[in-house]
């Protein structure tokens, strides 16, 4: 099947929002903690965490505005932190739930049933549930005038991973860890590694580790 | 396990690579096509495509400086166009062969052994492998001064995907598509669908589709 530019233009509001947001390929799925100057919680489902560099750990979040997302940015913007928590198969449901909009005297902790955990020197709330947690500070903001979303990026300083799931290479076994990928809107999968490749190098034919 | 931003710091540089690239939690898998003003094919592999909205259907996708990618990017700033095609499980070794640092005057098309293919009006290669396709018009560039990253956002003109992927709801099954979920630097895996999630709303529980 093959759609052009005016095709996707011509469908139906939410049917193009189903299909350009998998147009990517699977998505990480991160439940973004906040909290407000006051110390309200804020808790927000996102799929569009980027990494940009390791040395400084440096990753990029894509937030619209508007919805709950605008609480997400506005407390990111008060505060300088946020963390980023892996949505793991045992909490699908209550991590989908923080999409709701809801009004901003209620937390998405309560409402979905997360745990707020905190860590000593960083302002913003973790998620108890979550195996793979990230403390993260705002280095950058960038408005993409384009479609009136921002690019966050942040600097990760604080990692909190499952023993055991590290490899002896440095690499986190993300299939050990439970953590889940999703396609557009509201599929939630598990991952089944298939293969690991060696370093490419020119000349040399693939090769599985 | 718990790090802290020196301990980040502190690691070997490969190893904080391997780590650090899985923090984001599964990534999309995407060859990005593109030629130069001369007509010279270039094909790599990336990970960082981000979706940035659907009306219009944008995409943002973030290039490191340096090795294949800069001709990429060199490429796209010429162009203008590129494209993207998901990884599929049939082809892991040949894409990720890509990411090879071969010299400018070969094609990572050849030496890849995959297959270019073109769309009318298109200046930009497609990978015939690849079930589903995208072409791509650059909107806008942004490099990122925090650690010389480049933003690439970019238009969806063209869109293929597999006849009967797609979903009453307007949704692209990406398991029966076969495409591919990365973790790290190198890990392949395939998605397996736990749950899909109705729409989230305020004093609702949440409900499977």
């Amino acid at each position: 099947m093959k759609l052009k530019a005016e095709d996707l233009a011509g469908m139906e509001t939410r049917a193009r929002a189903a299909f350009v947001n998998c147009l990517s390929g699977f998505k990480s799925a991160n439940l973004v903690g906040t909290r407000n100057a006051e110390g309200k919680t804020n808790l927000a489902i996102m799929s569009s965490t980027v990494h940009l560099g390791s040395h400084p750990p440096l990753l990029g979040l894509v937030v619209r505005p508007g919805g709950d997302e605008r609480h997400t940015l506005r407390n990111i913007l008060e505060t300088g932190v946020y963390s980023l928590n892996h949505v793991h198969s045992d909490f699908i449901a209550a991590a989908h739930q923080t999409a709701a909009r809801y009004p901003s005297e209620t937390s998405e902790f309560d409402e979905a049933g997360l745990t707020p955990t905190w860590e000593d020197g960083f302002a913003a709330p973790l998620v108890l549930e979550a195996k793979v947690r990230l403390g993260m500070e705002l280095r950058e903001h960038m408005p993409l005038e384009v479609n009136n979303t921002h690019l966050v990026i942040g600097e990760v300083v604080l990692a909190e991973v499952p023993e055991g799931s590290q490899r002896s290479d440095g690499s986190l076994d993300l299939v050990a860890a439970g953590s889940v990928a999703l396609s557009g809107l509201d599929a939630y999968h598990e991952g089944v590694e298939l293969k690991r490749m060696a370093y490419a190098k020119p000349g040399m034919p693939p090769r599985q580790i």
